[in-house]
C-alpha cells in the first residue's frame, strides 16, 4: 500500500463484504477477464470495458480509448474493477432481495508497455491464459501490430475484495409465507463455431475445450 | 443530448462498433442489471458495481458506497456501464484475438429519489423485473427500510452502445492453418436452491423459472 489516498482508505471503512487477502484478489482477477476502467478525462468520469489479465502481482489491460484519452495525461488515476453475478438472492422481502457476486477493485496509476518485447511477453501471457499454447498454433504477431497494440500495467498493491455468496440474511422475516432462497448463475460455454474459411484438415485444439469464465 | 461535453463526444468519434439507437441502449440495459458505476471522489476515479435498471427512458441504481460519495458532493457526473462478454473470438493471430459482447455507457449528473412514494414504485418496479410479481408476494417494505434504501436516477439521454458479434474478421489470414472461430458464452440459470428456513408448504412461484440474464 504506498501512498493510499484518505479517500481510499475511506472507501474501505465503508465497504461491508471487504476482503483483502491476495489469493481473493488474484482468484476474482483470473475469474473474468472483462473489466471495467474508471478514469477522469477532462474532469469527467469514464468506464471503459475492456479486457485485463494477471502476471503474478501486476494486473494488464488492453488499450483503448481509454488508453487513448490516458495517453493525454501520463500518470493519471485509474480504478479498474471486476465483477461477477453468481446468483440472484430472493429474500423474504425488498429489503433483502439482491444478488450473489464476487468484485475486485484495483487502484493505481497505470504505465503503458513500450518495451516491444515485453508487450510481445505479456500478449502471449494473455492468450495463453485464454487457451493453453494457442499463442505457439497463431500466425505470429508482426512488429506493426505489436506497435499498434496498446498494453497497459499496475502493480496490484492497492486493491479490495468484495464478496457476496450464500442465503438471504432474514431469518427475522422467516415466518412470512414466501419462497426465500438464491437462484445461481453461471457462465456456460457454447459448442465452439468454427470460421467459414478454415482450411481443411485444421481442428479445434484440445486445449480450447478447457475455457471458462467465472 | 443536452449540453453534451465536448470529452464525451470525443470519445464517440473515437469509438468503433458504437451505435446510439435507443432500443439497441435498452436491450443491453435490460440484458444485464449488474452495473459499474464510475465517479469522481476527491479528484480519483472510483468504479463501484451495483444493480441498475430502466424504466422506459430513466436509469436507476442502487445506491451503495457510490451514493455516499455522490451525496457528497450534489449532482456529480457519473458513468454508467453494463457490459456482458458474449464469446471469444479465435481469430488466427494475437491481433484478432478478442471477444464479442455488447456494453452501454450512459453519460449525466444523478438524482437521489426523495420522494418515499417514488422510491417505493422503483424498488416494485425492479424486483418486478426480475421475477414478475414477486414485490406482491413479498414481506411489505417498512417506512424504515424504504429509508434506509438509496436509489439514483438519471435520463438516458447522453449514451452509447458498444457491441461486436459473430466471427473474426481476418479473411487476410485465411491461408494460415490454425482454428478460427467463436467460442460461445452465455449464462446459465441453475436449479433454486430453496433457504432452509422456508415454510412448509411455501413454493417457488412459477415466474421464478422464467428469471434469465443477458
Amino acid at each position: 500500500m504506498s501512498n493510499p489516498p484518505s479517500e481510499r482508505t475511506r472507501v474501505k471503512r465503508y465497504s461491508q463484504n471487504a476482503a483483502y487477502a491476495p489469493e481473493t484478489v488474484h482468484a476474482i482477477l483470473d475469474a473474468m477477464p472483462l473489466c471495467h476502467v474508471g478514469y477522469v478525462f477532462n474532469g469527467s468520469p469514464f468506464v471503459t470495458p475492456t479486457l485485463q489479465w494477471r502476471d503474478g502481482e501486476q494486473i494488464f489491460w488492453h488499450g483503448s480509448t481509454a488508453s487513448r484519452m490516458l495517453e493525454a495525461a501520463e500518470s493519471q488515476e485509474v480504478c479498474v474493477t471486476v465483477s461477477l453475478y453468481d446468483g440472484l438472492v430472493m429474500g423474504r422481502s425488498a429489503f433483502n432481495y439482491g444478488i450473489n457476486y464476487r468484485s475486485v477493485m484495483v487502484f493505481g496509476r497505470p504505465v503503458k508497455l513500450t518495451d516491444p518485447a515485453e508487450k510481445e511477453a505479456q500478449l502471449r501471457h494473455f492468450v495463453n491464459k485464454t487457451i493453453a499454447g494457442q499463442w505457439e498454433r497463431l500466425r505470429p504477431v508482426t512488429e506493426q501490430e505489436l506497435g499498434l497494440a496498446t498494453v497497459l500495467s499496475m502493480p496490484i498493491t492497492e486493491a479490495s475484495a468484495k464478496l457476496r455468496s450464500g442465503q438471504p440474511d432474514d431469518d427475522q422475516d422467516a415466518d412470512f409465507p414466501v419462497w426465500a432462497g438464491v437462484i445461481p448463475v453461471r457462465f456456460e460455454v457454447g459448442t465452439p463455431e468454427p470460421n467459414p474459411k478454415n482450411l481443411p484438415g485444421v481442428e479445434l485444439p484440445p486445449e480450447a475445450l478447457d475455457f471458462k469464465l467465472g
